[in-house]
């Protein structure tokens, strides 16, 4: 094959503000409320001559993005993660000129109040997790044919079920020492997204029921591998919430090795293991209704990319 | 000064097998418990010989060491950290000839059980954190001259407060700029660790109890500034578990920086705040007993030292 | 909008085993080499039972790919990572029936000789970074229709200029409060990855060149943004390397920020900056000729995927 | 034995502001320099008042603190780390009335000029690592009888051999199913720190030296186990600096196993190793002069204590 002799040209680019440490603070009353984000914006539109010339007149800074990220808190961040990156994108859509497509990118740490005599306090929160709520927000287009579209998510969720997997009838290769077992630790370290074909009624509980769905089948299901355990939590999840068009997952398998104690003349009976570090499989898969909408730039990642 | 000329010496030495990811079962029954630990084992003692001349004659190596803590979680890994730590060290100090002195560093990893039909789930759980339940077990001397000390803790505890924090009347010197608040959000990212004078009835119970009493108290006592906070918060714990000798406590100041929107209009009455990465105030202070026994070696550290 | 209804299906799926952390000395004489990597295995094909039914009777275990990574770093591991890339994928594809298309996905680490009497060690090194070379290679469908795409990359190319650089002329909205500035310090950490139409006479020299080009553009070019910065980065190894057809670069500007000491009266010309670690902008283009092959699925991710 | 009833007091405090990240750049000409910092000021003294009744009287304001290290940067910066670091601590003690002894510790990030023309860029630099310098300035007590301690150090110096080591002849008992080598690969990520007796003619110099030394005997000398290897280092460096008056290691033990390639007809002959991430062997050990100076409060730790 020859050299290519093509005129080099700017394919496409996008720029934002990334990882904004947005802490709100609801405090109408005595009993106060937590929302702590990081927040990403991300614009998409006529930005070329910053690339191709250093020209800049084009270019909302970087930081009235953050600016106004702070500000949205305030002025429309007074419901989901969902609703407050819709606030945003529009408003990068609609009103800075040069931009075409904004996409907000969230993760939320979830706080969970402190018990004091039994009661949880008005101002007191401790973090839980590793677990982290995510959304990315798409607003594609000037009106009138402008588009939305809303993925939700967590990802961190670590789970573990400590018997009902199996993992054996494999094909083999000549590379092939593994040894089928039809009792083992499955356990993953889960990232889910899910894209809505219309809103819920309610996105705070949209993801806590999702969330609960999918746990609730990784713990009752007799698993047969990974995958199979992936496609049926994800299935689950399309099913309970019927404004779902699509969940993507993607989970390593993190790998709980039996520790052989027989010769110090220890039995173990599947008791004690190794939670081994590297390498994991790692399992990806979508799963989708078959009249799910056309996905347009939904998933066209930000922070992720590269 | 002049230069040294002194003989070079061998001086304090110890090895051992560090971050050994110990995952251990009780399935006695259909009901299943859990503990997922990080245990690190040290071993002090006549090892200069391995240093010095390379002669490993008394150097027991840290796979065997590795191979005992996988096989003492079946031995002895029946209760709490503590326990399985001192069973660890007195073997070590016990059954290891050249061994004077035995450390054991854990780490726990907290499960909750997954809701299922509104009950636990018999053998599925999700990780709960960010917080990490630690422990520090030393054995010291053969018998019957042997002691022990017991170190137990929690890190990575993030804890913050929405109001109820002031910070004001603070010594003022040619660099200082900072402004007086009397209303601020307060947060750490709190490590702790207390010194047992004598077992409690129930080490699990200890813990639980302890980190009860010192979150209660940051919620509920006003403060004037993260010193005097931890001091209330080590103070309480040893008042309320008279078995403890002392509390040491380090809490990053997690600065959350009111956010200002008044150029653009919009009041933020403390509702909006940046979570600054770093720097951060660092603020440590231990808070004991004046009747304490002597610590002896219980705080040497091993896998945090240079 | 209504509920969907139409049927659960599984959508795209990939699987395989994910850093393997495979270390191969060359050692034909006294004079040993070192590769240092981090390799990931992902194959797409006829997997879908394993998904909906639990038969696992298309799957080659993750540890079958493991033991073939290690294997292959004797058996095929004797040049570039590309290279080596190259032969796992053919592997896969060829060789395992239910195999559509590989990807590998690599990273390696650079080590150094370490220095003694001014001359490079036969057999010791010392680790540098924070940079790492990546390759990512797929191999799709059987033959004769067989199709291959490699990309080449960088991440974590920390790269700073202390003059030279300068932001001005943007476009201002309500929440723009930025100054602009005409004298300020440039630092990304680049992430780099570039797809080749063809392969190079000599990988490793490719990477070595590659990566000068860009390194010295970004030195000598003054810069009126990083957009501009990154599009001519990108342009000069198009220029220099005709056998590219298309680079995509990721940047994070890592903001430092001029310190205000006029306040304690000190003068600060530019010498005094806080490294800031969050928000950050964060700039992504693709720059590429205009007659470059179609890509394919070179771009589509494994690792980084969801 | 029974509960402690003692009085409940305040022990050892500290406090200060942690990881500042100052970059200063030198820009006296065309030509620049930079030094990458990571500074944490830690304060002594009587501060007790802060804690058990929080009046701040004597508190200077962590924020105080950051500024004195940026406008130092400025001030007194322009030297080793070490210098900056004796300047800052001398300061708070000498001008903060509370404060009775400062220490300060800081990281320093390393940077290379870019190659241009074959010749360094005057103002472009990529990092360099992942080795970090350390230092910790301790100043304790007002004149006359105050008293200094610095120590300097590395930190994350990954290095490795891939011959010319050993482990065998070792204890045995009967958890030992490690098998004797006499061939293997030994590397670690090496922690170092350096106490000065007196000050060196150029610190700068002594950091590079010291290093030199320590690198060269681990290349150079055949081990039979870390244990004399990290012995021999430290000897190398004392002997060849006498200024110093001991230097403490830590190093774990990053293990790369054999991978066992037989069973695929493959001959593995010390080729191809799995580079394993935990456990891992951790040794640590410190050399000293024998007419060593009372180390005093040189060690006492601040970011990595608790």
């Amino acid at each position: 094959m020859s050299d290519l002799t093509g005129k080099i040209v700017l394919g496409p680019h996008q720029y934002g503000k990334a990882e904004n440490r947005v802490v709100r603070i609801y405090r109408d009353g005595d009993r106060h409320e937590i929302r702590d984000l990081n927040v990403s914006s991300c614009l998409r539109g006529a930005f070329d001559e910053a690339h191709t010339s250093g020209d800049q007149g084009a270019v909302l800074p970087t930081d009235s993005q953050k600016q106004t990220i702070y500000s949205y808190a305030k002025e429309h961040g007074d419901g989901s993660i969902e609703e407050y990156g819709l606030a945003l994108a529009r408003h990068f859509v609609d009103d800075v000129e040069p931009v075409e497509s904004a996409r907000i990118e969230i993760e939320e740490y979830a706080w969970q109040r402190v018990p004091v005599n039994g009661q949880g306090h008005d101002h007191t929160w401790t973090r839980i997790g590793p677990e982290i709520r995510t959304a990315a927000i798409t607003v594609g287009g000037k009106a009138p044919g402008q588009r939305e579209w809303v993925i939700g998510g967590v990802k961190d969720l670590v789970i573990l079920k400590s018997t009902g997997s199996e993992f054996a009838s494999f094909l083999e290769d000549p590379y092939t020492v593994l040894q089928p077992t039809h009792d083992r630790i499955l356990a993953t370290s889960l990232s889910a997204r899910w894209r809505f074909a219309a809103p819920p009624a309610d996105w705070d509980a949209a993801y806590s029921g999702i969330r609960a769905v999918m746990i609730e089948k990784f713990a009752t299901e007799h698993s047969k591998a990974l995958q199979q355990t992936l496609f049926d939590m994800g299935a689950a999840a399309l099913e309970a919430f019927p404004r779902l068009a699509e969940i993507r997952l993607s989970a390593p398998n993190k790998h709980h090795w039996f520790f052989d104690l027989s010769r110090f003349g220890v039995e173990n009976r599947n008791e004690v293991f190794h939670a081994d570090d590297r390498p994991y499989g790692l399992i990806q898969a979508s799963v989708l209704r078959e009249d799910a909408p056309d996905p347009g730039t939904a998933w066209d990642p930000y922070t992720g990319a590269v």
